[in-house]
This record gives structure tokens, C-alpha cells and sequence, in this order.
């Protein structure tokens, strides 16, 4: 089984994700992504809008990740938007309480405990700074938003700590402006920002991170009317019930006849959520959508399944899907005084209820690369889904120093500009091969010198490393059916 | 001609883009952009992708917004990215003393004055705070950079006011792991922000923007070395040069040949740069390369050339083209004491020199809906190329309330979805032309009651309001081939 520490390797050594600020030994909680990485990403959200957004005629927004205070009192984060923390009386380095419980006592406590709870685990476990051994403070809940300095306006604001804040304040102007009709989904990707007192595992936490987000907007009357519930009626979810320690797996029927969901609309995107993962090339046998407890959802949530994926670490939580009833549109009904209800035809209005599906970007890029990274024969290899490869093809002369074989390639490269392509003839055609199967390029063509005699070049797949003659007239064709 | 009014009002109309936090009346100097607007912008900078990025083989790379104070000490940033501020010691609102000055005189002053020349003609013109009459401050330089509170670091951190710092500070990461041979281009796409003081002009000039951006890399003893110069030679740049007035049409070649430039490199960029803003839409008559003096050039730069394209508020600033020679990697090498130098296989070393084309996307945006508005009988059109169009094409059945027709009409949806496509059968049929023209829709597709019995549909165009018949059969193909 591939391991943690083997992705970060993959990742350090084709620079896919990395420390920001490396040569300065910049702050923890940032990461950058080089060439591949980020191509990688890119796709990852391409096929997010594509096969959710789109295909359920969401509407798409982009949002500034600056917003006011207001913004933050209506949404309940200035209140209860914290981690507990306690700090070093000595050294005065801050940690997470629960973190550092769970790394001491290998217990599993969690970050809703209360303070007095986490202080007396704190006490009983004896627990000092790991840095000085200095004594810790009692735990004390830390706001988590990160605070701007703007100087163009007296009020604080905020980076935003998730992308939906945008989706709620602009709901009103979506429904003035874009004949909107409940159900209606809107989406939004983009960055967010959380003050995590202790960023760990590389991008796993981060300060900085990558959403992409969708809030559903419906009159909570109609949670059971959804329009294409035939084709997700017997698609089975796998779920872990609250109290349960088994992941079972249950048509989407069967989750609303046995009242385990609040209605068919959830049921419904909760499929689609798990179709999506199955795009990124995820066995229905490492996902899981756990049940929530009550203490264990936001406070804003009424019913909440985290998304799961088995990886090296444990059960790794990708996606947030909470139903977030009107919590927002009320609170921000209330703080900027604008009528977030939506008026019916016959003129009767209902303030819309919320299903959200919360997707950590970042998260769902290291389980895609761990999930794909495969050991061949000694060799890396990484079995991306085609549609998520950094590069479709790689186009490679035989020899390096060819000319004729160089000119040759050259040409198949012009050919084949419209798709994702490189170019390589530095070293070995076995190194270049392996370079090649490491990002997790799909394809490779050979030019070798049976190319200058009839026109054939040899096209290798990756992931069974067979290699067959193809004619260069029929490789457009070809490489488009593949692809 | 269209004006900057018009555009706003179409933009706010649709919500293509919009104050954020309206309901709040959020801080200025931030907008969010809606369905349509999302879509827009994102094609644009998928144009630049693949027409500038990937064909000219640059490198993409996604890095964090937040920077060290490191970061900046070494780009000057900290010390020489200041705006001329002017305060009202009355009332405390502060403003841009260029601006203000250019606001009130008519005359034009430039942010790099003196602070000395900029009050003593704020006094020479007896200018008072605008909003109570007060007394203003002398001027003062004030730094722009935003500052963010990080909990996990002592140190200072800021959101980066350029996106290309993040490329100077990695480079040396991409010499070692990506095989870089000189020149190489990378690039990143991704939001900066600047302290503006006066942030106006909605999209224009705010706080946080989005930038596309390019520092090519090279070693200045080869500035004349160019593999594609063929292609460009005789191609004609739009220029403007310092002291002059009108705008000429120079080839390349003569630029280089008239030392204008300094280097076969930079006009070849210069050509691709202005190659992309014609896929754009924009007429040779509107654009200009505008040769920057002394005053004007960034602290960086030795020679420089704004990219500008007429419109109704004058000539409008997209891209900064920037000489920036071997300042920035300098300046990190000797702030991070990391090798910055390229190495040729023979051992010998160089600090590359750097061109730029740094891009603002939301600027291009607002020039390229100015640009495709159009009034065509009393009806507004927005005449986007096809490719960076919000959607490809609409789906209308004639009657809205006819079964047969709706049905048909989602048949049709079902064969198109791999483009992008609106299904609309709300409001007249003329109504949801204009809506589709309005936002750019370059097709419409109508079912009827002819569709019923011949299988055919009319196919509309957006710029000629031309109707004609294709058969269902056909649409697929006659919809490529359009596209």
C-alpha cells in the first residue's frame, strides 16, 4: 500500500506541491503547486464543474475572499468560529489542545470537546510543551478567522473561512437577477483561509486551502420533489450510521423509506457527490459518507455526512455535506435587513432551507494522487484517470541526437497541439518512459527510426507498458478515442 | 460608442459583476463576479492558457497569496511600493494626491512625483478635503502592501501585490526539478492586492484583483536568440514611443533593427502578447504598445511598455510589460542566500535576465464587454468571440407551455450537453433572443412545430439575427464547425 511519506516524496521530487516561501523558510499552512501539480488541480475542479455543477445546472460565482465583520456576525463565525488552544506559560507557542492530545494519549478527542474537558485531560495526562517542557495553559477557545488590513474602510474584515459566505450575502441578487427556481444550486471555487494555530501534514491543513463548494437552495416543503430521482433511486451510498462501526452500503431508496436522511433531495446529492469521486477513479470500497453526531457537526448543521476516503492515514474527510437548514439566509436576513425570501409565482414566499456539499480541494488532490500512485516493477508509476493526467501525451524521439528522428517528432507535435502534450529527448528513452509513467502522463509515442520508413510510430500505454504500431495518419483518431 | 456607463449597467443588470457583500455594503475596492461573469472570465484566462501559456511552452505554477515579509524586503516591495496619501486632518478620510490633484485640475499628475511637487500643488491649488472642506496633510508615500494576522508565525505576512514574487522565490526549485532550459517561461493565474486608498471605477481599480502573469527567464548575452523569430518578423506591433503621440505600426523586425527594443526576445513576446488581445476581439486600431519613460517605468524595470486598448474613459492599461533584467532574482538570492544561477551543462553559470507580461484579467475583462457591446436596434448585444463566450448556445422551444415541444426540446439538451449550453422557455420567444444576445450567447437553437414534423430546427445567430434550418442530425456537426 503506498504511504503518506511516499507521496510526499513524488510530490517534493517533481515539485507537484511544496512549502511556499521554501528558500525563505516561509510560514507553516502554505503550499504551492509547481507545473503538474497544478495542471492536476486545474482538472480536478474542471471535472467538478463539469460533472456536478454543470450537469446539475448549478449556477457558478466567484467571490472576493475579503469580507466585512458583519458578514461574520450574521454567519456565526465571529462567535463560534474557534479551536481550542493552550499555550506554553514558558516559551508561549501555541497548540491545538486536541491535537495534542490525540498525539500524546493516541486517545481520540475532539476539537467540540469543551475547555474544561480538554484542561483536565490536559492536567490528568500530566501533558507539558513538547518544545520546553514548560507548563500549559488552561485550553481556551481561539477565534479562527484571519483578520486583513485594509485601509480604505473602518471596519475589520476577514479573509473568508469558506467559499458558501459569498453564496448566502449574494443569494438575494441571484434571485433578482437570474430568474432563479428552487431547487436551485450555486456553486463557487476558490480559496479560503483558516488561522489553524498548528498547519500539519503538508496539505492536508493548511492556513491557506481550496474549496469548491455548493450550496442548494429549497422550500423544505419539497425535499422529497426532485426531478431525476429515478436515476439515483436504486444507486447504492456507502454509509457509516452514527454508533455504528461498519460501512454499509444502501440504495438511495432505502435512505429515505428508513428515514436515515431528511429527504429524497439529500439522498440525491449525496449521489451525486459519490458518482463525482467515482469520476476521480475512487473503489466504492474506500469511501464512506459518515453520520454525524451531534457533537461532532457544525454549529450550524441539522444533519451531516463527512465524506471519507480510505488512505494510509486512516479515513481522510474530503467533503463536508451539511443540511444547513436557513441558518444563513436567516442570520443574514437579519444582519443586512435584505429579504432573502423567495416569492413564488403566486406571490407566497418561503425562506429556503440549504444542502451543502463542501469539498476540500486540496484534501481531494492528495487521496486522487495516493489512491493512483502504484509500485510496477520497482518503478513509480501513477495511474491517473486520463482525464485528470497533467499531460495527455508525450511525444518522444528515439534517439537524441537524431536529427531526421528529432524533425520527425517535431511534426507529430504540431499535429497533436490541441491536445495536453510534452515534448522530451533529454536522456534514455527508459528514464523518459519512467519520467513519464511518475507524473502519470497516459500515453507515450516512440519515434524511432521504422517511423521515417513507413510512417508508423509506436503509442505506450502506461499503465500496461504495452506498445503498439500505429500509423501517423490515424493518431489524432486514436489518441481522441482513447482520450 | 459604447460607454463605461453601459457597460456597468449590463454588468449589474446580469450580474456579471457586482460590489461584493452588496447587502452589507461591503468595503469598496472588491467585486464578485456572477454566473455569466464566472463563466466569461474564466474563458479568457483559458484563452491566455492555451494561446499564450502552453503555446509557447511556459511553465504554470499555483502558489499561496500570503508572503513573508522576507519575501518583499528582498523585492523592494517593503521599501518602494509606496502611493502618494494625502489626509484630511479634519475628518481622517485619506486620499490618492495624484488622483485628487488629476480630479480637480484637469492637469495630469503621475504617482511618482515628488511628495514635495504633489503638495505644494494641492496648496497652488487650494484643494480641501472633498468631503468636508478640511484641511488636507501634507503627502506622504504609503506602502500598499496588505498586511494579514497569522497566528502561527512571529513574523509579518502579507496577501503578494503581484502574483510573479511566488515565481522568483520557486525558481530555483524549478531549475532542479524541471529540466528548465534558457529562455523559459512560467507563469501563474491567481488574485494579488493592493492597499489602494482610493480604490474607484468598479472592476478598474480594487484592493483584490486577478492578474495573469508571465516572467520569462533568459540569458541576456542571448536576447537576440529566438527558435520561432520566423513567425513574427514581419509582424506588426502597434507603438507608441516615448515623446511621441500617434500610435505606429512597426514590424518586429524593424524594432529590433532601430534598437527600440532591446532584443529579438522582447519583440517577440511583444507579438505574442498582442497576437492573444487580437483572439480577444480587439481591433489593431485600438491597441497600443505604450514606451514608458523614467518616471513612469516600476522601481524594477528597465524598460517597459504598457499594453493599452482604447475606450470610451481613453486609453485603458491591461498589461504591464516589464524589463525587469536580473533585479528580482538578485534581490532573492541575496535575501534567501539561495543559488538562483542557471548552470549550462559546460559548468558555466548565469543569473537570467527576466521579461514580463504581467496581465490584469479583470481589466481585460471589463476593455473585452466594452469592446463586444453593441446597440443593433434598440437591443443591447454582446458580441463575444465565440470562445470566451458564457455559454455556446441556447436551447428555446417556441411555445412554452406546449408538452411536445418542451420534450423535444430536452432531447436536444440531452444530445448538446458536452457543450455549454441554457435550456430557456421562460417569457416570450423574442424576450429570450435578447436575453441570449445580451449576454453574449453567440447561438440560439428553436424548437417549433415544423421541429414536430421534420425533425429540423432553426438555428439563429447572435451578431446577424439570421435564422436557418438544420436537421436534428446535423446539429452536432454544424455546432462544431461553428465553434
Amino acid at each position: 500500500m503506498t504511504t503518506y511519506e511516499e507521496v510526499i516524496n513524488l510530490a517534493l521530487r517533481r515539485s507537484l506541491f511544496y512549502q511556499n516561501c521554501e528558500v525563505y523558510k516561509g510560514p507553516a499552512g502554505f503550499y504551492n503547486y509547481g507545473p503538474y501539480g497544478t495542471a492536476i488541480k486545474r482538472k480536478i475542479v474542471s471535472v467538478w464543474r463539469k460533472h456536478l455543477v454543470q450537469k446539475e445546472g448549478f449556477l457558478e460565482i466567484d467571490g472576493s475572499t475579503v469580507m466585512p465583520e458583519d458578514v461574520f456576525k450574521a454567519s456565526g463565525h465571529l462567535d463560534n468560529f474557534n479551536d481550542p488552544v493552550t499555550r506554553c506559560k514558558k516559551c508561549g507557542t501555541a497548540y491545538r489542545a486536541d491535537n495534542l492530545l490525540n498525539e500524546v494519549t493516541k486517545k481520540e478527542y475532539k476539537e467540540a470537546e469543551s475547555e474544561a474537558i480538554l484542561t483536565k485531560s490536559l492536567r490528568d495526562n500530566k501533558i507539558k510543551c513538547p518544545d520546553c517542557k514548560g507548563e500549559l495553559s488552561e485550553v481556551i477557545k481561539e477565534n479562527i478567522l484571519v483578520k486583513v488590513g485594509v485601509k480604505s474602510t473602518q471596519k475589520n474584515v476577514y479573509l473568508r473561512p469558506e467559499t458558501c459566505q459569498t453564496i448566502f450575502t449574494d443569494f438575494s441578487r441571484m434571485m433578482k437577477t437570474m430568474r432563479l427556481k428552487l431547487p436551485q444550486g450555486i456553486s463557487q471555487h476558490g480559496k479560503s483561509y483558516r488561522n489553524e494555530i498548528s498547519p500539519r501534514q503538508t496539505i492536508l491543513r493548511t492556513i491557506e486551502f481550496e474549496q469548491m463548494e455548493t450550496e442548494i437552495f429549497f422550500d423544505p416543503k419539497n425535499i422529497n420533489e426532485i426531478e431525476k430521482w429515478n436515476e439515483i433511486k436504486d444507486y447504492k451510498l456507502c454509509v457509516q450510521l452514527d454508533g455504528k462501526k461498519q460501512v454499509e452500503q444502501i440504495s438511495c431508496a432505502d435512505l429515505v423509506k428508513k428515514k436515515i436522511v431528511s429527504g429524497k433531495l439529500i439522498a440525491y446529492y449525496l449521489a451525486r457527490t459519490q458518482q463525482l469521486y467515482e469520476q476521480y477513479g475512487f473503489d466504492l470500497k474506500k469511501m464512506r459518507f459518515r453520520e454525524l453526531d451531534n457533537k461532532e457537526r457544525a454549529f450550524y448543521a441539522k444533519e451531516g455526512w463527512d465524506f471519507e476516503v480510505l488512505t494510509s492515514i486512516g479515513w481522510l474527510e474530503l467533503i463536508a455535506n451539511n443540511y444547513r437548514t436557513d441558518y444563513d439566509l436567516n442570520g443574514h436576513m437579519k444582519g443586512s435587513k435584505e429579504d432573502m425570501q423567495y416569492v413564488y409565482p403566486d406571490g407566497k414566499k418561503v425562506l429556503p432551507h440549504v444542502w451543502e456539499i463542501s469539498i476540500g480541494t486540496n484534501r481531494t488532490f492528495y487521496a486522487i494522487l495516493e489512491n493512483s500512485l502504484k509500485e510496477v516493477n520497482g518503478k513509480t508509476v501513477l495511474s491517473l484517470p486520463t482525464k485528470i493526467a497533467p499531460l495527455q501525451i508525450a511525444i518522444i524521439p528515439l534517439l537524441k541526437n537524431n536529427k531526421e528522428l528529432i524533425k520527425k517528432s517535431k511534426e507529430i507535435v504540431e499535429l497533436l497541439n490541441h491536445f495536453d502534450i510534452t515534448y522530451d529527448d533529454a536522456g534514455s528513452v527508459g528514464k523518459r518512459y519512467a519520467r513519464m509513467d511518475e507524473i502519470g502522463v497516459p500515453y507515450c509515442i516512440t519515434v524511432d527510426h521504422q517511423t521515417l520508413e513507413d510512417e508508423t510510430v509506436t503509442l505506450r500505454d502506461r499503465d500496461t507498458t504495452e506498445q503498439k504500431r500505429i500509423k501517423i495518419t490515424e493518431i489524432v483518431k486514436t489518441i481522441r478515442e482513447l482520450i
